[in-house]
């Protein structure tokens, strides 16, 4: 039964990480650049701005409802990426195993890695496996670093919010981090919640053909929408106002997060995306984003203004006003 | 004494993540990249060959005489781009903490990568840090993705070995892992044993100045020399001849690893490199490498043979011929 777990042998660069390179990866990644086997891809990229990111993922558990840690981590790259309006290209995957790791868990995890890269037309060229004792971590860490193009005349920043610009976002928010918490703590829920984990390039490649002038793009991942908006009203210097009775939310995580006590603008979403334009702008972009598949529920959420600096206020359904602050403290811990 | 410690918080994406991000990672990494705090850096990439790659770093102890996680991370990266022949230029660093590390530890192993960073003339030009809770972990794991631009006319690989190379080596074998491995089990050396780990990119780059039609550049890290000219062999199609008695080793290292029953062949470098050249030019090239700080001790050790296809030969002290398999089980867990 040796044979069906991740052993130390697998992570010492001899004939034991050889076979697991061929047996896992190789058969379910398999490109031109993975191939060669150096130490480094060689990559052949016109010239011109190149987008380069990095996350590492821990959630816990790594299998959850809509998607799984293999997923999340090519997801997850591939919208950094499009957030800076690039086209993702290429990824690199380390992972991090435990001792004792099921090799049929780890198979599951690449096969999702390999469809997710195919759907979201990235690959991955290059790779590194790490196996630490038991105890030593707890059963998979990935990081996926990648790396995209910038179109010409794309120029897309957190910096660059300006008073006027309406705000949209593409759909549901709150649901990965509610799939996350309410698998992690076995509650049964009579309507499935499913991470809304997805690739967003494709959206986001809608959006900037129909206005490469969009200023903003953002995906409201830990700390969720109240706390991207936070960091964009302090990095353009713009006061923000959002509109609670247009935030596209769920009944489901509406019922989950009052049970639980917890505000779903705080919960991180990964299929989600803030799109910042100017006013003239946001007819032609909100009928692209509703015509696209990730993004039916788009709603016009909030607008940026001159007023109240550097914070977020929210425009309450009864009619109220009230700031929402950063996050502080830790509501979800492991949450992608 | 709570803020002396990593907390969840810190993993948030809230406020507490924002404060360590200032105070810990942008005073000691700051550059116009990373300091546009967006999702993704932005970079402008002259067109052609670039090469990318990725680590995960494990090791323990974190700090080890020679170095310490920080630096082994920025090393190991910027040497498999140097491997490909590539000038390494942007550096990604994911960090995973556990719950209750130190932050006096993490300041000095950030400038610890600060250090590395620019000896080896390169940035990091996007980030990311994740926590998790005490035991998920041990103390802290590294991630380093790196691009690098590969001058015209530069095509190392190690599929590109032929019969009749010769191969050298820039100095000393099998100090890293003995290095980590005395001081994880608390051996006293009368000798000092620090670990080589050092980047390579400027030694490489009065190589290739010398010989741009090098081969094979290629650095034995896990698994050692041995294992790394088995893959080599194994992926020119080509078999090796090692000379037992042209391999640069210290006394320290001879006797640590009769102490302990290890080959030195098999334990890891982390500031050594293996170059395979033709006949014809190993003199200038290894006149080249023996003027680098990092190549006094340089030495040719070995030749490549259109006999014993995808094998390794040593050829030992006393005459005799044995062949040197690739590493079979892990000999030293958590070296890098």
């Amino acid at each position: 039964m040796r044979n069906h777990f991740i052993t130390l042998d697998h992570g010492s660069g001899g004939e034991a990480s050889h076979e697991l390179v061929h047996d896992i990866f190789m058969s379910r990644l398999s490109n031109r650049f993975l191939n060669r086997m150096d130490d480094s891809a060689v990559l052949n990229l016109s010239g011109g701005n190149v987008a380069m990111t990095t996350d590492s993922y821990v959630v816990d558990p790594i299998f959850f409802p809509g998607g799984d840690i293999g997923s999340l981590a090519v997801h997850g790259t591939v919208n950094d990426l499009s957030m800076q309006g690039a086209v993702p290209l290429y990824l690199t995957l380390g992972l991090i195993l435990e001792e004792g790791f099921p090799l049929e868990d780890l198979a599951k995890i690449v096969d999702s890695v390999g469809q997710a890269c195919r759907e979201s037309g990235v690959m991955v060229v290059a790779g590194d496996t790490k196996v630490v004792p038991k105890g030593h971590a707890d059963k998979i860490f990935i990081n996926t670093a990648g790396i995209g193009s910038i179109p010409d005349g794309i120029d897309v920043s957190s910096c660059n919010g300006k008073p006027g610009d309406l705000i949209l976002i593409n759909g549901h928010i709150g649901e990965h981090g509610l799939a996350i918490l309410t698998r992690r703590q076995g509650l049964e829920l009579r309507s499935a919640l499913l991470s809304d984990s997805a690739p967003l390039n494709s959206l986001v490649g809608r959006i900037l053909d129909v206005c490469p002038q969009t200023h903003i793009l953002r995906d409201p991942t830990r700390g969720g929408v109240a706390t991207a908006l936070n960091e964009i009203a302090d990095q353009s210097g713009v006061g923000i106002h959002l509109f609670e009775d247009a935030l596209p939310i769920s009944r489901s995580v509406l019922a989950v997060s009052e049970i639980l006590g917890i505000d779903p603008l705080y919960v991180a979403n990964e299929g989600k995306c803030l799109v910042f334009v100017a006013k003239e702008d946001v007819k032609s972009v909100l009928r692209s984003m509703k015509k696209h598949p990730l993004g039916k529920k788009s709603a016009i959420v909030g607008e940026v203004t001159d007023q109240n600096i550097g914070k977020v206020l929210l425009k309450t359904k009864v009619g109220g006003t009230r700031i929402l602050p950063v996050l502080t403290g830790e509501q979800l811990p492991r949450i992608c």
